[in-house]
């Protein structure tokens, strides 16, 4: 789904809005809707950990899901894009795993539908883990035996570790990666003291702004729209405005890159904005180190809008109200590989 | 200290033993010595668990300890050799970290005297983490200010955020991560079920054949010698075995490499045995990758033992006694950085 707000700029966004007062302002659930086929049971979500901390699915051996999202910081790795395998570098910045399972799709373009689907992507990307298939990969896990019981636990008997298991047990997991409780969150839900009155303030500015028109829904990434709908939003809109240029905006041509279709170029998912204290730099090319200039390039880039410096400080303020509480999490035990199949 | 025993080979180690019901067979101590400079405090740990897992500490902000000597694992990284930044890869094998806090000196070659000494070294290693020097690697971590509260509990007010007190919380940490408990531990406290009659006659054998002579000690590294002093030995001692252009074991002259002293070359510190089903390739370049063929080349190479099939096995089920439960782990939650603080 793509709202056709672009042309429109602030206008169309206040729109959206409708009378603001009526917009929704919703806390973050508590447990992360998984769908039908894979119930987030604890069996999948405890194989998920082993298998999204254990970097034999790389090439070298290396490079695991936690590599780029790091669970123990914000979910990402603070760089501007990611180092995979081989030191090779990435085209993205590694968006944070956090909440992710409230995105209606993946990927900075929205061409995953599903956590599931994702799971699968870097694993063969040559500038990430590397593997030349998805079958090398799995090969890696059932040479390991430790892995046997975990699999047939999670989902039952019979010839079950393959690789879409292995997906669904590693999205089960990151369905338990969320964060609710911020500030905002309590503030939402009846806390009035939780967000100071600067940042009462910049939520208010948020919206005047315009930039809860795109950002939207319990991680502002957008409405609540089917999952596997990526909520989409072309991005430089104002393509004249000199941040363009400063931070390289135009280079990757976005949702284009992956389907070809003239009308995707430029065109993104809209990103959440949950623990951005935690996820320098930011932007698709991880070009801008700072939440005050990010409200900046946003106002002017995407909604022709001028912001006070009052503005901006609020609505950072704000922002950094919605980092919420990591869960406490068990290192996983990963079963070793017997030497005789190390390769 | 080092034993000559080298051109004695298997007579020597025999009568190291000495009469061998007299050998001490030691449980693994459920606590690890601590120096008197750097008590093993909560506060210490929880910050050396902290830097421990941090991969800032390198040039890339992708490789921390635990990126070599995974916790999560073996303490190891299941490697010949390791990758360090850029993909580059190290000169020796990983050793694990489970239980190097009762090895009397560090590195393969002994050359740490301690876990303290041993932590600096690899963050300015041109191969690992590959810091310039170590000033710019605490200068990464006083520019992250959640760090600050943790130096100043663990090692109280001041300018406390150094590199001295960051190898000291590591070394805290790292003497937190032992494994008591293995079924040999529970055989040699009384519990004559815990290791099968196999492995019991792995015990007998491993005497027998001579490898109790050098692999004494709780973690079978050495007898207690006073920290700082390395428990060296020759190897290989018989460079006409097959085993020795087989695995290559004369390329690397060990401690010689860095002391440059000729009576160093080919000498390196007795490796303990603890964990070996977890830690496998096994020797100081990884060539070799089952615990049998370690037990033949170690007997061959340095002993100038025949062994017999079965006591191969025996000695190998004997070794896989000695595997213990690793601690459970919380992952600890790494403060994050700045964006305007980002290079």
């Amino acid at each position: 789904m793509r709202l056709n707000t672009g042309w429109l700029g602030g206008l169309a966004a206040a729109a959206l809005c409708g009378p603001c007062a009526a917009q929704a302002w919703d806390a973050l659930p508590t447990v992360a809707p998984a769908p039908a086929g894979n119930p987030t049971s604890d069996a999948r979500v405890e194989l998920g950990r082993m298998l999204y901390h254990d970097p034999r699915f790389s090439e070298t051996g290396t490079v695991s899901c936690a590599s780029c999202h790091n669970l123990m910081e914000g979910g990402d790795d603070h760089r501007p894009t990611s180092i995979g395998v081989h030191g090779a570098k990435g085209g993205r910045n590694a968006p944070t795993v956090f909440n992710a399972a409230f995105l209606t799709a993946q990927f900075w373009d929205g061409r995953a539908p599903t956590l599931e689907a994702q799971a699968k992507g870097p694993i063969v990307n040559p500038v990430e883990m590397g593997m030349k298939d998805l079958g090398s990969a799995i090969a890696r896990i059932r040479a390991i035996p430790g892995y046997a019981p975990h699999f047939a636990a999670a989902f039952g008997p019979g010839d079950v570790i393959t690789i879409d298991n292995s997906a669904d047990a590693i999205a089960a997991y990151e369905r338990t990666q969320i964060t609710p409780g911020s500030a905002y969150d309590r503030y939402v839900q009846g806390d009035a003291s939780a967000l100071t009155a600067e940042q009462q303030r910049g939520m208010q500015a948020f919206i005047d702004v315009g930039c809860q028109g795109c950002h939207s829904g319990v991680v502002f990434a957008g409405p609540p729209l089917p999952m596997g709908t990526p909520f989409l939003q072309k991005f430089p809109i104002r393509t004249d405005s000199p941040y363009v240029q400063k931070y390289d905006l135009l280079a990757d041509k976005g949702r284009y890159e992956s389907t070809k279709d003239p009308a995707d170029e430029h065109v993104w998912r809209v990103p959440q904005l949950r623990n951005l204290t935690y996820t320098a730099p930011y932007l698709h090319n991880g070009s801008v180190k700072t939440i005050p200039e990010m409200v900046r390039l946003m106002a002017a880039v995407q909604l022709g809008a001028t912001v006070t410096d009052a503005q901006v400080a609020e609505i950072t303020a704000f922002l950094e109200g919605l980092t919420g509480a990591f869960p406490r999490e068990i290192m996983p035990r990963l079963p070793p590989t017997p030497g005789d199949l190390l390769q």
